[in-house]
């Protein structure tokens, strides 16, 4: 994470940054079906960084890994012009084979668990200067500062006999896009069955934007979105919003979307 | 490694980048007594970094590792206004106790595996603007661009007996007041132990400067340092420079080293 292009100090604490980035890569362990265990942090800090800044990232980090039972392992500073923070998260398989991108089947069912959409509509909430007193927006950009990636979800997945799977880091449809390339396969998705959470569509309001446009382009939440076989029972954290046919690329509401998104194939 | 501050393209290709980025953080794993077995890579790169630059800085990568049988395992890259790198390493104690810094007793003895000086010797010859064609300085140059840790000493160390150990990466006598601090102890070097390699000693001829300086605080050729316990009967990779006394700080020839390094108190 690079300060000025995937954080701002005046719109982010150090301590939503330590969150965000351990998230981010604690993510990438329980898409694979992991258990998370611990993670080191590398470092660059300018001279001029107040030293309580540096404390709450740090305390951001450490809660962070708490919340799945991991723990900061270690990590090296440096100088450096702005704020550069490299983590790398290790995790437990628990002797399963990690699940990749690349086992979707046609005939499969594409599923999400956790949130979407809301890290993009608090982003552009903070972007428009919108003030955000009332509790719907707030939390929108609650979920941009620190997103809650749903991780017990992935090692489930990977119990229930997911076959594909990854954290939305870029957006639904660019991720989705990524198992359908390594799967050879395309991926229909459908918007309807797309729940649009209440400070996402709160600010849709607000901005008078189309929370779908969050919601399957937003990056950031780290939802998990995971492909299993038809005939799996799928418990309440996973909600199923399309399927795999033969083809190529992700398809929404029957329509092919392009690299930018969906929003000009309505 | 921050370009600018841990290196300059115009001193280092980008292969021999890759080669020290990789060095340092195996170096780190074998200074534990573990055998190193993959890397993650973590890039900032600016958007007009050529091509070229990125393929060789990971072909070093990739070159470091297998001097040590292991793999470079995977990575994130990013946009950063200037070339940013952070690796992790990762080991195999093949079940021992790491060896730590804390380890050192009085009575033990001080010893070094590798090469001292010829990282530092170097730099201050791209600093001067030497011209390197004599093969002794290019050998020192060389030692700067590209560090070559003695890796299977760490392990072999450990096997030993080692106490304490870690790889010389601030400067020897920086390093071991590391060592002496976590272990509660002196250490006592005798310069006149310390061996001065031809291209380290050419070095100092050509500019007029003590190559022991470079050796006692120059850092960046990850030798490693060791404590171990006086009967242990070292291989000759190993050359014991010093003794572990009762005291804090490290002595050379009888007088305290400053963090400023030890020639103002010559």
């Amino acid at each position: 994470m690079i300060e000025g292009r995937h954080f701002r100090r005046d719109w982010s604490s150090g301590y939503d940054v330590g969150r965000k980035a351990a998230a981010q890569n604690l993510a990438d362990i329980a898409a694979m079906g992991a258990v998370p265990t611990s993670i080191v942090v590398g470092l660059g800090i300018p001279a001029d960084l107040p030293l309580a800044w540096l404390d709450a990232l740090t305390d951001g980090f450490g809660d962070e890994c708490a919340v799945v039972g991991a723990s900061v392992a270690g990590g090296d500073i440096t100088r450096c012009e702005l704020v550069v923070i490299g983590v790398t998260a290790l995790g437990d398989l628990g002797g399963r084979a990690p699940v990749t991108r690349s086992g979707a089947r046609p005939g499969q069912v594409v599923a999400v668990a956790g949130r979407l959409g809301y890290s993009a509509a608090g982003q552009a909430l903070l972007e428009a200067g919108v003030p955000v007193a009332a509790d719907e927006l707030a939390r929108a950009v609650a979920g941009h500062r620190q997103p809650r990636p749903p991780y017990a979800c992935g090692p489930e997945a990977a119990r229930l006999g997911a076959v594909a799977m990854l954290d939305v880091s870029d957006g639904l449809l660019q991720d989705l896009g990524h198992v359908a390339k390594a799967s050879g396969v395309r991926i229909e998705l459908d918007p309807r069955a797309l729940e649009v959470a209440e400070p996402v569509a709160a600010a849709g309001k607000e901005l008078g934007a189309d929370p779908l446009d969050w919601i399957l382009t937003g990056g950031e939440d780290h939802a998990l979105a995971a492909v299993f076989p038809a005939q799996v029972a799928l418990p309440p954290s996973w909600l199923v919003v399309g399927r795999v046919v033969a083809g190529e690329g992700v398809h929404v509401a029957g329509r092919a979307a392009g690299p930018g998104g969906w929003d000009h194939f309505r």
